[in-house]
């Protein structure tokens, strides 16, 4: 059984594909990585790549991304509706197999190290790997933008972890860490009350007092006049989907509603469906990494 | 997204560790396929090897297995309680992912033809591959066993599907052919009365009239004094388990018992388990084989 870690870099271009593909092929090149995907979004001017394999072939493609973006990509020259502040703006690890947080931490660190040599690019370390409680929310270290950052790296609270304080003059700063995998879980209710949706978010998100690593709001599928509590389920391990769906029936049942489906958008770790599975079965003693025939393969 | 094959070999040999490893060595050598487990059975007097790969690595790694076999088993010396007819008694092929039945099927034949053409042991196809109804049931092909073997190929009714109408001296005949991965799920019930517990085993099995695919019978697990319906799942895309458990739920309740746990013994597929989790979170449009991220890596 391989480690395996993915990582999901978001560069500051969405337009011009050929430099979208140009930064992607640095991936396509790299042994032992496997592309899960990517897509641009014109309005951002941003694209997100997701890719996953080896650890160290992954640290590997992050590097020649975070190269290549820098080398294409001029912020001084970017417009677009999402927040940035590098050219590739920032470089998420995210451990999926036999590995801990504290070993992708320590890899993250390793790539940020290199960034700051051999691209002369600022790094700020975020989210598990960062230095300080502050600089743990990409927000708070995104603030400014990349026109704000030249001032902001100046001031010692924002001395970027690795690199000189000054930005890149084109590619700007990026942020490096590791988190855990983040899923999009949302679920349907039997209502085209937004309210009911907007209730039991606040009930079930961690602001709340609700359930750890879960992020909530209720919105309305307008196409379908379905209300949904739209969900980021930010730590599967520690918040498991199954418990996110049962609170959410239990709750809605107060006002007369249930539950009609769940949607899962994009990729999920196969362990987060294996937990569910585990669970609802009441399986003893299930030992998921050895008892799953394709865990063997990988 | 790679085709996936698991193939499953028995050999008539589970008392000398060094003719078991010999035989397991051959798997170990083909690039391509992950050995997956083996174990032996001292009073059977046999072993099963379990692995899984790429189509074509399989095969041949399944061929290796066989004139290995056949080279260091001698039947005519052989004993043990478990029915036999070859040095390499069944050869089944099983599609994991990305690959039908009929591809399976395919293969199995082409095994087939190599075994009796290189090694000179004839091969008699059963379930899927079975080139007659009387043929699709390992029982039925097997009875006789080795020592009986020599007499029946000489039926009409009983001649190989490939090679002479004889056996093979010393490593008699083998049955090579395709079936759906099997899935051993044992239920437990808040019940010591193993009477319910059989009850129950009838109404679900097929051969009772009840879901297709599957075999039940009850035990009592005497250590935890718990009745337990004991459950083959041959088929879970046809009948996938939280069918099954549903129904044993449904069936309990009108002895007023219900389900305390169950348990999956040995392997199952990801696909079996993600579902189950897609049956109860309800999931809408959810494509297993590219939201699962893990599916992108095999």
């Amino acid at each position: 059984m391989a480690k395996l870690m993915e990582c999901i870099p978001n560069i500051s271009e969405g337009r011009r594909k050929d430099v979208v593909e140009a930064v992607v092929d640095e991936v396509r090149g790299v042994a032992g990585v496997a592309l899960l995907d990517y897509s641009s979004d014109e309005s951002h001017n941003r694209s997100v790549i997701t890719f996953a394999g080896e650890p160290v072939a992954v640290m590997e493609a992050a590097f020649k991304v975070a190269k290549k973006a820098a080398e294409l990509i001029d912020l001084t020259v970017h417009t677009g509706e999402h927040p940035r502040m590098g050219a590739v703006d920032v470089i998420p690890f995210v451990p999926i197999r036999d590995m801990d947080m504290a070993e992708c931490v320590e890899l993250s660190k390793q790539l940020a190290k290199r960034i700051a040599d051999e691209i002369d690019l600022p790094v700020f370390l975020y989210e598990e790997s960062a230095s300080a409680p502050h600089r743990k929310n990409l927000a708070a270290v995104r603030k400014g933008q990349f026109e704000g950052m030249a001032k902001k790296v100046e001031e010692e609270k924002w001395h970027p972890d690795f690199g000189d304080n000054r930005i890149h003059p084109t590619a700007g700063v990026v942020a490096v860490g590791a988190r855990q995998p983040l899923i999009a879980f949302n679920i349907n209710l039997s209502t085209s009350d937004v309210e009911v949706a907007n209730k039991i978010a606040k009930i079930i998100r961690e602001s709340g007092g609700g359930l750890r690593a879960v992020k909530a709001m209720g919105v309305l599928l307008e196409d379908r006049n379905v209300a949904q509590v739209s969900i980021n389920m930010c730590n599967f391990r520690q918040t498991p989907l199954y418990r996110v769906f049962e609170l959410v029936k239990v709750e809605a049942a107060r006002y007369g509603v249930s539950v009609i489906g769940s949607e899962i958008i994009g990729l999920t770790p196969m362990d987060a469906l294996a937990d569910t599975a585990d669970y609802y079965l009441k399986i003893e003693n299930f030992d998921k990494h050895r008892q799953v025939l394709e865990n063997h393969l990988l």
